[in-house]
């Protein structure tokens, strides 16, 4: 029997499709205050000791996330954890990381993310503001707009992210440089350029997104010089990390309309202070870190939890597992 | 020596193209004041009596409509008219055509009108209005949204821009379902439908797009028993005609929340009143007939006027000739 954590909502859309392990899982359930329970009797457990568990967003985007970090980096038997998210920089998760033997990340959060990106390239392209503003005027005023069709991307940072949007983006006939380390040919981009392709790139590009995760080397990577360099019309946005950015230069570029709009999923601190100056900017549009959060990516990492359980339980290799040294 | 009427602004963009052509053509421009002169010599026109006429945007869309219209369908020598729009039941489209010996359409602007669909339906599924409210109010409100990945979608009116949406939709793995009259495969579905399917469709749709002409069989199709029968968070999406749908039965429909928004491009009269109830309803966004309007779209149409005119030119058939019988 293995003690394994998971989020009372998310135990009650999976619950069918754990009938038949109830002689190989203890299900401890965590609620939304906190609190823990075995998922067979309803008992309080004051202290979880998950050997597994699972992180998604039931857990990280509920109002109990400290409880769960604590239970399950603190319950010192942690054996895997399966992690809802593609990244591993956040704190919580670099904690579970350490005190885990196993850790598993999950995918299926790019493709929900590449739409993201599509929406709101789509929204700048349209004109989304001026048509809004012109509705709520009773205008019929008709506006000429751009097309993804045509249109050039430079993808900072090419993991799944950013092949998830590429894919999409040449489907609809743009065309698409993939930025990463390793070379090659990729799904999702016309070419890959290495990282000192950098300012060579961005003039040519209607639309920048970064999609890197969060290093030394990246750490304030979009400066004054990074949107100097950018087409006065272009369309900058971050699906990685807040601090990639250099807010203030942002801000002061937005100023100066270049690049055109800006539209941000991360800030460098989360959630956004009310005084910052993003919140109100007419070229800034800010979705609070959720790109990711569809009904799609819900079940997509269901599905990966329940797929890694059963290797698990089954002794076969797990999907998408990261090495202990990336947590170092 | 043939007359060729066309704007001004689309003389500054071909003229390059239209060089060596000086013995064939007399090139007639019209500017936005509605004035003609010669291109060649700059002198005012006061008759132009255009035998070729290119009817885009430019004249279109411009203050000097009337002018254009009255120019080509009364001038007595219209020979051939080369339009930038698919649809021919516009009244000045339709005066044209009686006008014309040769009337050809245009279907470059399915791609921009693709890609409007893809924007409503982002808009719509990743919570834009939601999204932009919390911002507005420097609230960071995470909010689950849905994708078009997986969702379902009719297309009432399968032609061209049924075909470039559904292949949009189809590459970003949603499921398009196309109804026509005429059977078969067609790129851009999974499956055609016959008209007579309707109300078996509607209620498995996430998304319902209109693009039919406007005949007496599809005026106000889109009445209380089609809403009826749609899904209560389902899309609804005209790209048509304004005369396909009952706008007080589409109201009262979106009050009773199903369907959960309405997304129109056309409007039963156009411009659309300042006292229509569309216009601040909640779950409406109107543009105003500008969908096809992208550079893109005018790029596409001069185009196809050019291919057209060394093909008139040269004595070869017209592309997307239109027969006599349409206009009668």
């Amino acid at each position: 029997m293995k003690n394994c954590l998971i989020h009372a909502k998310t135990f009650a859309r999976i619950a069918p499709r754990l009938k038949g392990l109830e002689d190989k899982l203890n299900i401890i359930l965590m609620d939304d205050n906190g609190v823990f329970s075995k998922a067979s009797t309803g008992e309080v457990v004051s202290e979880p000791k998950p050997e597994i568990a699972f992180g998604n967003a039931d857990a990280f985007f509920g109002p109990s996330v400290r409880n769960f970090l604590l239970a399950v980096a603190g319950g010192g038997q942690l054996d895997w954890f399966q992690s809802a998210a593609a990244g591993i920089e956040n704190p919580g998760l670099v904690m579970i990381g350490k005190a885990a033997n196993k850790y598993t990340t999950n995918h299926t959060q790019s493709e929900a993310m590449g739409e993201w990106a599509l929406w709101q390239a789509l929204d700048y392209f349209k004109q989304g503001a001026g048509h809004r503003a012109s509705q709520a005027d009773k205008t019929w005023q008709r506006r000429e707009s751009r097309e993804i069709r045509g249109s050039k991307w430079l993808i900072v940072g090419f993991g799944s992210i950013g092949a998830s949007t590429g894919r999409r983006v040449m489907a609809l006939g743009g065309e698409v440089t993939g930025m990463r380390r390793s070379q090659g040919l990729a799904e999702g981009a016309d070419r890959i350029v290495p990282p000192d392709a950098l300012m060579a790139e961005l003039p040519k590009a209607d639309v920048v997104l970064l999609c890197a995760p969060h290093t030394p080397e990246t750490e304030g990577m979009a400066n004054a010089d990074f949107f100097a360099a950018m087409k006065p019309d272009a369309l900058f946005m971050n699906l990685g990390r807040g601090a990639l950015v250099d807010e203030p230069a942002l801000l002061a570029a937005l100023d100066a309309c270049r690049p055109g709009h800006a539209a941000l999923d991360v800030t460098l601190v989360e959630p956004l202070p009310d005084d910052s100056p993003l919140w109100a900017h007419p070229r800034v549009t800010i979705t609070p870190h959720d790109s990711s959060q569809t009904d799609g990516t819900v079940t997509g990492a269901d599905d990966t939890f329940l797929d890694n359980l059963a290797r698990y339980l089954g002794g076969q290799p797990l999907r998408h597992l990261v090495g202990k040294a990336a947590f170092d």
